[in-house]
């Protein structure tokens, strides 16, 4: 155990060291931030696929309840109930766009986690830095409970609870609780907690603040302590479900799913729920009484509770729809909160998008009409002219708009059309598409062929809770 | 599949070519053994202990269904069901006697299986060659069903189903089915079916030729094809009770079990049974009805069934065991065969020992005195005088004996004094004496701090059925 105890010493050491510039110590966040006992106890696990390259080095490390299934380099770190991935990793050859220019990866795009420690986070799809386009880093980070890094590289960056850091690259960066970047590049900066921006340079920028007061009632962190709030009382309460999937390690296929779809054996699916074709369920989504619509896709962390899911709907990471009703591809954002109930459902109309990081609480039934965008807090019907707008308006924006308390500025034409292409994207790269051809197959059907390994940490002994170093490639 | 089957012919031209001076050619015996698609969905799994030096190496292997603790390298090779373990290997320093002289270990030992193929082989304990005190090599060997390679460094060898070649580094050589071979070493050599032989080099030798006719209704062997015959049957009567252990992956200790004692998860042990203190029930053992007395162990293979076992029992490596009732420290040897019926029970003795390789199926009651040494092909009481001796008998004997259609040569002391040296050894080892001092713990005491990690193989794709290279060390 004090093995376990100096790595997460030498993560604080590394990352403080980073944040100097913020004044920004890590070493109250991450001591006690998880019993060391349940970190020695955990096991890991990576998955073996014919459809990437493989390459899995872990040294030095506490992998509890992880999944990779791409190219990963792990280094005295602790990835607490990480996802990782690397599904979508460039490969040799493959192109990235920037500054006018065009590369060419020389190598496979790879994964390096170190120095780094992340509660329960997410690294999933790809290095959205051009700098860096074969290596795909997560250095002398920390991540708390329930944030995302997604197709980030990161080095030294704290990210609160319920922080996400999506598509954009991040150096020497303090990420406030529930707060959202998606900017492309950030650099020595502090993002209070609860503020939502995104930003691409030079085209456009959208902003919104969470009150304080509201922030208060759904995420509530004191460092060393364990976060209160709404959004905690409703992880807890679901949690049970996958504890009991990760009780057994699953030697076959998935659970029964209809054609090219796949529901992970780490999800949690009652029997009340529906699967349509080419529907992706991934670990750690909770279902309950959940009819899911061909296309659609469940995200890591996300519940999906009373609720009907028309079809090609995005549920992304860490988003919860209770009692709601989503038309066709209403895409619902990271951390977002569709908290309806019997007496007040939340009715979504089909292409409209909720940002990420929105809270819809409702009151009394909720209804946003199709081709909308949506944002912020939201509790009542009379809330919505503040909080969306109609995504043809937003798109005939130039310069600047200040809609209730959100300001944007720039091409409002960019903006959507960025926001639909990813939208396509998340879609086809999910399998939502695929059409029994092996052109366009996608996680839906590409994750049926996944076989699980599992490691175990040492149980006992100076290593206790530490995995053996390993490396495993192909065979060839 | 075309990866497995190119591993497969590699296999057997690397035998064949080393048994070329035998006209042995192992092909036949190779293809069709096992189902390929049987090789390919297996799990393998290995074992973490804090108790071992580890450094595990697997390459372009198929590893289903194994059990490894310690030092081992896997090349080229397919194991099946194997075990091979490394609990008892030397480690750096550890020293090892040979021709008057005392060797040094400069490295600790290490297994090294390459171009083999081992159906459901043991490869327990440690290398007995001085020649390599530091290498435990099994290289282009073929193993059949049931069979033990234990503690035996073999290079280019053919064992029969059933049989077992014991603490004897082997070169090119032939085993038929059922021969025993407890010799130290055997070159060029080609061992008739059912021969069994203990030999002390200049000290003694012991042998026993089972009738071909009484072999015929045991085991009947065919190249190419499953092996039939008593053994067979019996095998494939009990074989479900493991498919169900095998069913899930065990994540925390083995199965209750009192102070001391350990219950592989991998055992199929049934309601009925009683595990006393310090007891080892290792992977693959059988248990229904059975009375474990304090300090038994039942090792790999094993069936013990509607029996008692009086205490510090040892049955070996494929020893069977039904409605028998064992005194004290009975030792039963390596695939022994004790058939006893509700009506026709057998009762051993106690401090008797069983030969390996001995088939005692009872037609009528049957009862061995205790200190009583026994072997070959028992049927009725009447049989005894001409299957056993006293052991303080067997002491005495210098020169030539003849008992039966055993032949004994040497000095009946060494054979005595070395059986019992062995049998103290295994139940130090196994942890029959623990008193709850570290000092003489052993695997019943050690096995519960074994973490098991899985292996499935590439579940598709061309590299299906191969296990990934993997390279797993200690954290520093």
């Amino acid at each position: 155990m004090r093995q376990i105890q100096a790595l997460i010493d030498g993560v604080a050491d590394m990352v403080s060291v980073n944040l100097r510039e913020h004044d920004f110590a890590v070493d109250e966040h991450v001591q006690n931030c998880v019993p060391l006992e349940k970190l020695a106890k955990f096991y890991a696990f990576y998955g073996l696929s014919p459809h990437y390259p493989l390459h899995f080095y872990f040294h030095q490390s506490v992998l509890a309840g992880s999944y990779f299934v791409g190219m990963c380099t792990v280094e005295r770190s602790i990835l607490y109930k990480s996802d990782i991935r690397g599904d979508e990793l460039r490969v040799k050859g493959g192109k990235m766009g920037a500054g006018g220019r065009v590369l060419a990866l020389q190598d496979d795009e790879k994964i390096h986690i170190k120095n780094s420690f992340l509660v329960k986070t997410l690294v999933h799809s790809n290095s959205h830095d051009p700098e860096n386009p074969e290596l795909f880093h997560i250095y002398n980070t920390v991540a708390m409970h329930f944030s995302n890094i997604h197709g980030s590289s990161v080095r030294g960056v704290f990210l609160g609870p319920f922080a996400t850091l999506d598509q954009t690259t991040a150096h020497d960066c303090v990420l406030g609780p529930y707060a959202y970047v998606n900017a492309k590049e950030i650099r020595h900066a502090s993002v209070p907690a609860g503020h939502i921006q995104v930003k691409s340079p030079e085209r456009y920028e959208f902003h919104y603040q969470y009150p304080a007061e509201v922030l208060a009632r759904y995420i509530q962190y004191v460092p060393g302590k364990v976060p209160r709030g709404i959004f905690m009382v409703l992880s807890d309460r679901f949690k049970q479900g996958f504890q009991e999937a990760f009780k057994f390690v699953p030697l076959g296929k998935g659970a029964g799913a209809p054609t090219g779809s796949f529901v992970s054996p780490y999800a949690a699916v009652d029997a009340e729920s529906s699967i349509g074709e080419n529907v992706l369920v991934a670990q750690r989504a909770y279902l309950s009484k959940a009819r899911m619509g061909g296309g659609s896709n469940a995200q890591e962390s996300c519940f999906i509770i009373d609720s009907e899911l028309e079809g090609r709907n995005i549920t992304a990471h860490g988003a919860n729809v209770i009692h709601a009703k989503l038309g066709q591809k209403v895409f619902v954002g990271f951390n977002s909160f569709l908290n309806g109930s019997n007496g007040n459902p939340i009715v979504v109309g089909k292409n409209s998008i909720v940002v990420p990081h929105t809270i819809i609480d409702a009151k009394e039934p909720i209804v946003i009409p199709p081709e909308h965008i949506v944002w912020g807090f939201i509790e009542r019907q009379s809330d919505i002219p503040r909080q969306s707008a109609p995504i043809e308006e937003l798109r005939k924006i130039s310069g600047e708009a200040r809609i209730g308390d959100m300001t944007f500025t720039g091409d409002g034409g960019a903006f959507v059309a960025e926001f639909a292409d990813r939208i396509e994207h998340i879609l086809e790269a999910n399998g939502a598409y695929f059409d029994g051809a092996s052109g366009n197959r996608g996680h839906a059907q590409k994750g049926q062929d996944i076989a699980y390994n599992i490691i175990q940490p040492f149980p006992k002994g100076a290593f206790r809770g530490l995995c053996p170093t390993l490396d495993i490639r192909a065979p060839q």
